[in-house]
């Protein structure tokens, strides 16, 4: 008989090494235990079951237990609970599976062990975390109560601003509550955008008919009989008090290490098992993959913990190779993240400008506006691309994208890109597809680049938050507003001296511009206003810069006729 | 005065050329010279203004001669045409401008020229190629004389399947006429696709009712006032004779480098004009670029044609940086190509796996059909995708995508990878994102590099077309098709011998196959196959193999009782 390989975990990770391992190897012995009723369900999913997109929770289930048990020929315990590995032994303790927690202790003796035990939403110790309409997402059985709930509440408030917080928010308002989201940090998806960009899906939040708060901290949960109120306090230190019937907690996820501290393997710094480059821990028999598992951030080559289920089928596979196979390795991760938003799209990768910094690079940052195709095609929606790249030699270290359009390829190609150490200008020369239904013949990506080069060139731009933080020291800029009449009347920047000097009449006009004061242009996106400097500074306006993606990027209130023109 | 640059060409490289020079350096005295009435047009719209997507041709043009001349100092001389260049002296000789082609060619003196020239379609010197009703697509003149007539034709017939004859195909049926496609060669796309990927986006042609008819030469035009008939011939020597009021000439385009030719520039082994990664030519103050220009195929080191706007803007920067700045190079093509075909997209980039053989490369190719997001989001659809890799280190020589969904994203990101000599593991390993909407958690790309690696591996499977040959051959092997009763009921492979052996009633039936006669299993796409052939081997079928992409990319007839089961 072959070796016996025992997997702690059902979902992702575990079930692609158990599959992946009988594969290669038609002897092995291959046992997976779940505490579950359900295994390989699709947790991504379950958001857009609570919106109702998705019509029931058994729709997110790909695989029966039956099913691997009959045509893989892999023992599935589920319903049972893994409470100990002995090393020595080489034997996992469980309870559960026929004769139910009631029974004593049974033993599986292993030759490998792979936990992929997942992780568990943080719920910090609050008054009121356990009354009746409070709710964390962590598997199918909440999907099932917040099911339950979702379509008598009328009030939803949502802790944490994460991905699975504006998921939620959009789920919640699909099903036509009202909808509070409140972060403690000054922004949404804190550590994923900057601030610029996390504003711009604010803005789209907001107009969806989110309460977006941010910079609240939840204070606790009250009600009688069921969650009546959350309570929170914001920097102004005075606490807010939000009507609620239905709370959902969702401020991070911890990974399920219990069972690995207790055996003494090594847990890394983040609090995730420690693994090597091969997924194996601190056992050379034993492997974690999955949300469990630490890994390595292949920018800054740091240990990292960022649990996703792409990552857990990739880590399956590295694992059952590993047991059965010729070997493999996990690279690390890129950081990326990928949500719908409503009519927006978010995608990111690699490091913000503010984790940039905090990493010790010098980095400089594109910011632009862009349509996803040709314009004269119709039906193009612009969204907002940053990328951050080191200086001098320009390496790509992040991408930002967020609006409407595809922006799901473009980040993608951009992790394929940044995957290889690219830098800006190698971006901008790949051949990439263009045909006007899906792409500019310059496009966003390769404009950015561009933009990008020219920052490392030393081309003079300042970016919005520089813009606003200038106008309230001495010397505070002349802004210079190269926009037409009528889309001046859309929206106005409202704070600052501006001076309005449309493109076509720039060279007639700018004699009434001052040589000795700073002046920053800024226009719809940033291209006009590009222009725009360049022009000036050839006709010796020496202190003239332009703003990086104008008013499309402005995170600040602007004094808006048309609500509609961005 | 700053340096003298002419620039012969007012379309993609040439304006963007020119706009970037002026960038860089605000005293150059720069020219444009164009023979044209418009400048700066989308020349890749024209197929979408004559299917009436986009709403006139003035839709496509950009930006005005003013534009140009008033905002950025840059003379345009439109409808004016280069006539010479005199190395010695230069100057560039023209015509036209204000006197019209009636007066003495005049002279532009250059210090730094840029060849611009574009390319026009090959026309061969076949009868009837004059008369009315017979168009090429060339320039916004083609569209509005095509744009014409399209309303009144009844019968369209276009020659040659390459990008445009698809897109015009689409255009044309769009405007309701009767459409036959015919192309010389055996597949449409000929040279872009290898041949079932090429099948995939033949049927979905003839299912938009177009007549497509590969193999068939055109013979020439026949009518009388105008075009009546188009006559061709087929491999069996035939003459049909195609009864039609409109025909478009679609079998390529050939640089323009006349001029180039005659003042003693050197000329690639391609036709076009012969540069450097600086984009000069054999004249070191002469540039050339866009349509006009060979370049370096990135894979293969050799010498392509290939000629696309975003290419010519990507050139027209270089240039621009070499004369005006510090200075800039294109390192050449991957040959990507991206065309929408009705509800179809189709992108490729690299060698096809013919082109790979014939470069010298032994070639792997995994070919899988993938759902372009997760099928339990709703929505899914699924393409055919081919990775071409190098044997044995896997590194990526071609990627093709075929199908309706999002197929640009991959495409690029593919082709960034490839572009950085990615290997299929590596690709299999990337970052990519995640998200229900957009991606499955092992997204199309993943699951195709890692098919990949399970061939380079040894996993034993089989091309469609290797089993076409092998079921005409000696021993033919036995089929197994895998697949449940109500799946089979919508389409049959129709060839061979057949066994039908449910997967799930895999290891229960499996004694009434052969052990001593090849098995080829074969399913919708593939997987179910592959498990099957693997189950197969552990039991002792050792001569077992999997169709890839199975049913879903069968370049051959199939019985169908449901056409749209695909």
């Amino acid at each position: 008989l072959g070796q016996r390989i025992v997997i702690i975990g059902g979902v992702a990770c575990g079930l692609k090494a158990a599959s992946r391992a009988r594969r290669l190897d038609g002897q092995a012995d291959i046992t997976v235990i779940e505490q579950g009723r359900h295994i390989s369900y699709a947790a991504c999913g379950m958001p857009y079951v609570i919106s109702g997109r998705i019509k029931k929770v058994e729709d997110l289930v790909q695989r029966t237990p039956a099913y691997f048990e009959r045509l893989k020929g892999i023992r599935m315990l589920t319903g049972c609970r893994a409470t100990a590995i002995d090393r020595g032994r080489k034997v996992v303790r469980y309870l559960g599976g026929a004769g139910g927690e009631a029974e004593a202790p049974r033993e599986l003796p292993y030759d490998k062990l792979v936990l992929a035990t997942g992780a568990r939403p943080v719920a910090p110790p609050l008054p009121g975390l356990d009354l009746p309409g409070v709710f964390r997402l962590k598997d199918l059985a909440d999907t099932e109560a917040i099911l339950k709930v979702v379509c008598k509440a009328k009030r939803a408030v949502i802790i944490g601003a994460g991905p699975i917080g504006v998921e939620m928010a959009e789920a919640f308002r699909a099903r036509g509550l009202e909808v509070v989201l409140i972060e403690a940090r000054g922004q949404l998806l804190p550590g994923l955008l900057d601030f610029e960009m996390a504003r711009l899906l604010e803005r789209h939040l907001t107009r969806q008919g989110v309460d977006v708060r941010c910079g609240a901290k939840l204070l606790r949960f009250e009600g009688e009989e069921g969650l009546a109120r959350v309570v929170t306090s914001s920097e102004a230190a005075t606490e807010a008090v939000l009507e609620a019937d239905l709370a959902l907690l969702a401020i991070g996820v911890r990974p399920n290490v219990e069972l690995a501290r207790e055996a003494g393997l090594a847990i890394g710094q983040t609090g995730a098992i420690k693994v090597d480059d091969h997924l194996r821990t601190s056992d050379p028999d034993i492997y974690a993959g999955g949300d469990c598992a630490e890994m390595r951030h292949l920018l800054t080559g740091k240990p990292v913990y960022i649990p996703l289920g792409t990552t857990a089928n990739k880590h399956g596979r590295v694992i059952a190779d590993n047991i059965c196979g010729g070997g493999d390795t996990f690279p690390g991760v890129m950081g990326t993240a990928l949500l719908k938003a409503f009519d927006y799209t978010v995608g990111r990768s690699g490091l913000t400008a503010e984790a940039a910094r905090e990493a010790g690079f010098d980095a400089a940052q594109a910011l632009v506006p862009a349509p996803d195709h040709a314009h004269y095609y119709g039906g193009a929606q612009a969204f907002a691309l940053k990328l951050i790249c080191e200086r001098p030699g320009g390496r790509l270290l992040g991408v930002q994208i967020v609006g409407p359009g595809e922006v799901a390829g473009r980040l993608d190609t951009a992790v394929a890109a940044m995957s290889f150490g690219a830098t800006a200008e190698q971006l901008s020369k790949i051949d990439f597809g263009y045909s006007p239904p899906f792409a500019q013949a310059m496009d966003a990506l390769i404009v950015a680049a561009n933009v990008a080069r020219n920052k490392l060139a030393g081309v003079a731009s300042v970016l919005p938050e520089e813009v606003r933080r200038a106008l309230d020291g001495p010397d505070a800029p002349l802004l210079v507003d190269v926009r037409g009449a009528p889309e001046r009347q859309k929206a106005r920047l409202g704070v600052g001296e501006v001076v309005h000097l449309p493109f076509p009449q720039l060279r007639k006009g700018m004699a009434k511009l001052p040589k000795d004061r700073d002046l920053i242009t800024f226009c719809w996106g940033g291209q006009r206003a590009y222009e725009a400097a360049l022009i000036l500074r050839r006709s010796g306006f020496e202190r003239v810069r332009f703003m990086d993606g104008s008013l499309f990027t402005w995170p600040y209130e602007l004094e808006e006729d048309d609500p509609g023109w961005r």
